[in-house]
């Protein structure tokens, strides 16, 4: 039967919310005050859904240690303590909205894990708002 | 993609649990405790999970501005600081079980959201009973 | 040394502020959606805290199992799935404020427990609003 | 429409994670510090996810009181404050995982519940990870 | 008898730690991570905590709403979706450390309220960090 | 103005409660399932509190990495996916219970920290049980 293991973990980051194509009155318009130009920042949450078959020698889907270094070496790493905007390679050109921070972490796992596992990623921006990415 | 986001609110309701066809009787062994005439309360956790494509102009599924000004418009108005039985005019003839007050809610959201976007419904009454109603 | 062993839980109750010596204009003005004469309600998380010495037999300040059944006799059962102005005799003319609840909740403690130990109740009316009374 | 109804509940624990047929090196090798013979502990979070048609008369997918009872009857009473590997013979031969604890839960309310229910059940071992096991 | 009332209330900030009288190599060694140039930022968890007297006709310490009403005029008008450093004056000349946060919210709220209420401020900077002021 | 500097941290142990020098019958009627001679275990849930002067020239009362270095050097290293009862010299002769725990902690801690902090241990053995030694 599929099982479906799960790590959670936090990173805080800056971030600042803006389509550099458009004006300032539309970046205004559509993202508020998450446009501010000295950024604003965040204690995300990310949950990392790993599903697979339960191996019967140990009894894991896999090893959540393992997928707590996946975790260290691909999120924590680069975003925690980090602008997402400046400081992350990732969102160069890619506006860092919640939905995209997941997509982009889905796209980091699935380099890394073998094809036999399914990936969902949840990410929580506040205690309000949060996306799923199930790839 | 298809990609899920979600908002989270709470509000404050009175209600009672029963079948106006049954007896007395009847009610309390089905509803025990929650069949109180002077009726009891909860603090409900409602999350309103939507699902869509990400716009690549925004990198947002849908604004949560906009699913947070929808949840004060169809719920949080109607049903904060209320009795549901006789303040909710949807729960008239329709008992509020949690149950009951998911599927309300997601037919007032269908009735407001493009067709394009997937909607799920979960509503904690307690931290121990939660429900989730698809649609 | 004074140590302190709290013991948690939870009951749901229908309420309404309101002060019968007022009309109803100033009660509104006063208690805003809280004068709801239908009622409303909430989850309320008390916290009950007992400081005093730890007993060298049996390294317990108190048994929070005496604790859990304190809260049962005197919490649970009289405000459960209540209607805390109509169903307990406490409210009958004190205005069910989250102030006056812990406060009728540490009178019942106090008239239960030895003098040797000390009570502080803490009251939480919703996620973002709580009281703690020392006595 | 298909809804589902969920009942948390808690239960506290001793385990130690091994293969009886590997040597020591491999266990501690493959099980870290979970390997500990003198056992550790967590307390575990339990929620267990019923699926089914809302009952017009009643307004419940199943009555969350007879979910409660079943929750005691199968899992707080075999599990609580007990050692897994010792004291729970379904964990004779098999390693307590939580993976292996979500499915022998998940078979145990399998025969409890009529085949018109989907099951589905989320364990949390600690904050950090948790497993869902949908049969 | 005295008692407290409190509210509680979310940020998100960005902010960077550091003493400008210091060169770059003892930022870095003091305040690590946190002395990014480029910024990152929190969640913040604000908890307000009045002490007072029960008005006996109200059975408030002091109306919620007004406390509510002060957090968002003090707080977070001015702090949320904003740089600490750049953005809020308080902190041109002050490191916005957990604890000169909560420093500065007590000196606002202690103009604000009358001599009768005494205050406490618990600031939460992540789920692990979080300071407490009593004045 | 002194202030108070929190951190928190978890560590899974499994334990057992009992006094040597009390028969089995007594043993089991004042510590009940607490007293299973296999054990069993808890997430349990750390709060270091702090308390001394800002320093003007950091912003901390101290740097809470110092903190839970140390919390990671006195309890998780010898607590963490340990018996308590078994593997921890501190409780070869002291029972387990979550009152002494906290007051082990608290002195482990008032050994490490200069006599101008005042330290207070805050312990949650479960979600519903919790202890504050204050020294």
């Amino acid at each position: 039967m599929r099982t479906t293991v799960c790590r959670r973990a936090t990173f805080n980051a800056a971030h600042r919310l803006f389509n550099p194509k458009w004006d300032e009155e539309t970046n205004n318009r559509i993202f508020g005050l998450c446009n501010n130009p000295n950024y604003h920042g965040h204690n995300y949450t990310l949950i990392v859904k790993i599903t697979g078959d339960i191996n019967p020698e140990t009894g894991y889907v896999i090893d959540l240690k393992t997928v707590k270094d996946l975790i260290n070496l691909l999120v924590i790493e680069p975003f925690d303590h980090n602008n997402l905007n400046l400081d992350v390679p990732d969102f160069k050109y890619l506006n860092p909205t919640a939905e995209n921070i997941a997509k982009v972490i889905w796209e980091k796992f699935r380099n890394h894990l073998g094809i036999t596992f399914d990936i969902k990623i949840q990410l929580h921006e506040t205690e309000n708002n949060f996306v799923e990415y199930p790839g």
